[in-house]
């Protein structure tokens, strides 16, 4: 927990098996193609390839441009690596900086995550965004038009967002061998059952796959939290229907 | 939102429709006795009886014993109601406390529920016990041995809890008929399935069947907020094969 807080990235890994499931649909061709590759692999003596399911919890963050990273740290300041997170190139920068929301209510240290990006974004969770005072839309990252903007308050001056504040929807990163091996492609959705004390099914994660990519489930605190995944004994990512949303 | 915030427990109610569940399990003579009770019930014109579900997303709460309420708030204090839950009997009440974690951190104003009861007990979110620093149990309410304890400090005095810190287990208060209806009994464990921009399924509510109870699913707000209750178009309840634990 300790970890979760400091850090805005934690990771647990556990059961990477993929696993076949059944909605209340007509099973679908790939659906059966997963099945029955599944049931084939372990009668050979198990897959040649099966990758390693991580969930990650990301706490409350900040992604900041160049040019804002200046303004709130001074001239030329360039971000300090403070931590690794799971995905080459990506970390938790030394730096943080407070959140103000629309009724000066704010959160005095909110974790920078680098590299910068071409636009800056505040990444909440919704007990936070109640916290703040900020109804946050669930996005995903990088779609950021029409939401909420902040105060960012740094060491050296201030960044008025006008929009950028939002709940990162759930999803999963993965390379395009793990996309094949669970059947899916980038925009599909998939389950990430958490086996727990407060036993859990997330539905609808946003699949993201892409080269140099580690399979990599992010939750956010609230969903980490209500699951109890700090406890989980068993994850496990199961593809939905070919383009079918629970919502 | 600010509902949720200013009062303990926020109610909405959608979908009381009985669904039938698939498990990767032996199909059980309960759950085939619901599904045809159901289909013969849609044949003939609809069910005659259909409870209403509610779900409620409990804030933070506190419950204490007439005698925790004295040292507290002065001698002969009675608590005061604020605003009337949705169980007949059950209140929010005027007066909230300061709780203390065990590093000086604090939660101001946490509110008190009444009537009161022969055990104090904190009910938190697993986020609370995290800004607190305690490492809540997930615990029925009233099961408190062995769990942490804190400081409730009110207007007139101080109460050190020795145990009583806890997450409430997600459960499901109900009726006998409506336990009939589900073809559940109390310790039975079923499965809330939130439809919404984050859709979940929560898995292994308790089951509590009591007369003169009305149906009402309690959640804790990281668990409304993981599901984005607030935004949610349906909700079904629906039973799990008989003594199986997701966990």
């Amino acid at each position: 927990m300790s970890i979760r807080k400091s850090s805005p990235v934690a990771h647990r890994g556990t059961d990477s098996k993929s696993t076949a499931t059944v909605h209340r649909r007509p099973i679908d061709r790939r659906l059966v193609e997963q099945i029955v590759r599944q049931i084939v692999l372990e009668q050979i003596g198990g897959p040649e390839y099966a990758p390693e399911l991580v969930v990650s919890i990301s706490a409350r963050h900040v992604h900041l441009t160049d040019q804002d990273v200046e303004t709130l740290f001074g001239p030329g300041h360039k971000l300090t690596v403070m931590k690794e997170l799971y995905q080459e190139g990506f970390y938790a920068a030394e730096e943080t900086v407070m959140v103000v929301g629309p009724r000066r209510r704010m959160l005095p240290t909110v974790r920078i995550l680098g590299p910068t990006r071409p636009h800056s974004q505040v990444e909440l969770a919704h007990t936070d965004g109640i916290s703040l005072g900020i109804d946050c839309p669930v996005r995903q990252s990088g779609k950021i038009e029409g939401t909420p903007g902040c105060v960012i308050v740094g060491p050296a001056g201030v960044v008025e967002l006008k929009q950028g504040v939002i709940r990162a929807e759930r999803h999963v990163h993965m390379s395009p061998r793990d996309a094949e091996f669970y059947g899916v492609k980038s925009g599909d959705r998939m389950s990430l059952r958490v086996y727990s004390p407060c036993g859990t099914v997330f539905q609808d994660l946003l699949v993201r796959a892409e080269e140099k990519i580690k399979l990599e489930v992010h939750l956010d605190t609230d969903e980490g939290n209500a699951a109890d995944v700090d406890h989980a004994t068993k994850v496990e990512l199961v593809r939905q229907s070919s383009g079918y949303r629970n919502s």
